[in-house]
């Protein structure tokens, strides 16, 4: 196993550190393992938090900031943060408006955060909850019960912030989540195993002429294995069972093409042009775009495809200045 | 070899279309795989060019844009473009005020935008050149006489572009764009080697227990091989020589912690971490950073460390609004 660590019990303490050195938005506390804006949140905004397991960066911490999240709870490596770090995240960040708990659909993780919210509620913190389940690849899977939240939860949390940053109700904020999450869908595929420094070796055997398609943010199987491909025809593999299961014609959308970890940059420009080809040649119009390393499975090699129905409203909410070390525009 | 790619051969025409498609303020002239600003360089503005070998991205065609580069030139896979692309460049974004080549040092690389200037000369346009000189690793290697330009590039192109967008002549661009050069110095490391899609293997062997101090963007043989080491030991490995080589202590400093391509972001955060605590211990402030991939090699994995000295003037420059697909702020 070859990375750039300490120690296998130290990396997620160590990444912390780095994070909070690097980036002068946030403030973490290393005790509970929750990132923070660096200023509190502003006295009646809705406060957005999510969290999950370590090993998708930038998702979730990199995107604490004006315009996206207001705190972020970091897991062990690919496991659910606690309900004691998800409390304190949302007793700290709550500023009289409620908070909105963004939550991918992973067992452990919707657990947690329910057992939070109801702790919260406790301490008369109001708290909604969203469930990201965007992944057409598989109906269950190995940590979840019903469809995987995966890609959309980028494209989520910038909306809602947005729409807290301006101001709206907790109700509101909700209904953008909601919108967000019904409009979304998304599909990932694997070149290579991710390897948890704990573990030292890969997660799973793919040989060095095979592929899998559908594959999880942590390496769970995806819909089958088949021989490597043309990005051109792992494009289509992952384009068309997203617009088999909804419509995207007829409206506006967001597209994201994001890499796995362990995949560059050109490899992920080519896939998007395989991938708005494809698109356009549906008939479905693509506002904007995202092209990079948004969430991530550790070193993994491979890509995934998000698309969003985005109205107006869901437009201007995606347009809004965000400034997080990870999406960075109009600040 | 597993890549998402068509063709071995038509990666870099490929990728170009993936640019152009997912970047709007861009656009691409494919037969001479040259990237421009969607919008024409305003009259009177100094035009900064740069281009080299694909497989580094974003660098270059990722730095286009306002407050950046006016145009890059993509060569073959780690080979530099030629003189008439870079001809090509220069003559079309050329808004009366001249042209500031900025240049990483290979040989191939320095002697074709030589060739480019002098021909531009022949048509009136005045081009000046700064050939970028930081990484401290060796004096000379495989495809380069004296020191190998790498990640000071990126903090070159960032600044001078906005020495040129605030409106300053082609000796001001220039003169910014040495001072830059003068002041900043890098180091890297590989864990991995990279593979050149056309080669279908990787460029050098570097055994499971192993790393390579002082790796070149290619690839290229740094200063030695040892066994693997713990981050702490890597960033004190790349922070050193560059700390020994120029005196960075007595004002502030940009620092850059770049990933080769492979390397997920969880371990460049820890990098980071332990690469300014470095800097701290040594009496080195840090004003201002970088953590990403910002300069790569395909899909190698490993990390290279930039310092820059920068007085205020440069910091204000570094500060200024950006708008590219890799370094956006401000706008």
């Amino acid at each position: 196993m070859k990375k750039l660590i300490n120690d296998v019990d130290t990396v997620i303490a160590d990444a912390l550190k780095g994070i909070e050195l690097s980036d002068a938005c946030v403030r973490v506390d290393h005790q509970n393992r929750v990132i923070y804006r660096a200023e509190k949140t502003r006295e009646g905004k809705v406060a957005i938090i999510s969290g999950g397991g370590s090993g998708h960066e930038p998702l979730h911490g990199g995107f604490v900031g004006v315009g996206m999240l207001d705190a972020a709870c970091a897991g062990q490596m690919f496991t659910s943060p606690t309900p004691d770090q998800m409390l304190a995240a949302t007793t700290e960040a709550d500023a009289g408006a409620g908070v909105l708990h963004i939550v991918k659909n992973y067992t452990g993780d919707v657990m947690n955060f329910e057992m939070a919210g109801e702790m919260a509620a406790d301490s008369d913190v109001r708290v909604e909850t969203v469930v990201v389940a965007d992944d057409v690849a598989v109906q269950d899977s190995l940590y979840t019960a019903g469809r995987r939240g995966v890609g959309l939860t980028v494209l989520l949390e910038k909306i809602a912030g947005a729409a807290a940053e301006e101001g709206r109700d907790l109700d509101g904020v909700l209904e953008i989540a909601q919108r967000v999450n019904e409009n979304g869908r998304s599909m990932g595929m694997a070149l290579t195993s991710c390897t948890v420094p704990a573990a030292g070796k890969p997660t799973f055997d793919l040989p060095e002429d095979e592929m899998e398609i559908g594959v999880g943010i942590h390496g769970e199987p995806g819909r089958h294995r088949e021989p490597l491909a043309s990005a051109k025809e792992i494009a289509r593999q992952l384009v068309e069972p997203i617009l088999e299961d909804l419509d995207f014609t007829g409206g506006d959308t967001i597209v994201m093409v994001n890499g796995m970890g362990g995949t560059p940059l050109i490899e992920l420009y080519l896939m998007y042009g395989e991938v708005h080809a494809l698109l356009e040649a549906a008939g479905v119009s693509v506002a904007r775009n995202l092209v990079g390393n948004y969430i991530t499975s550790l070193d993994m090699a491979g890509c995934s495809v998000t698309i969003l129905k985005a109205d107006d409203e869901l437009l201007e909410l995606w347009d809004a200045p965000v400034k997080t070390a990870g999406l960075r525009w109009g600040v």
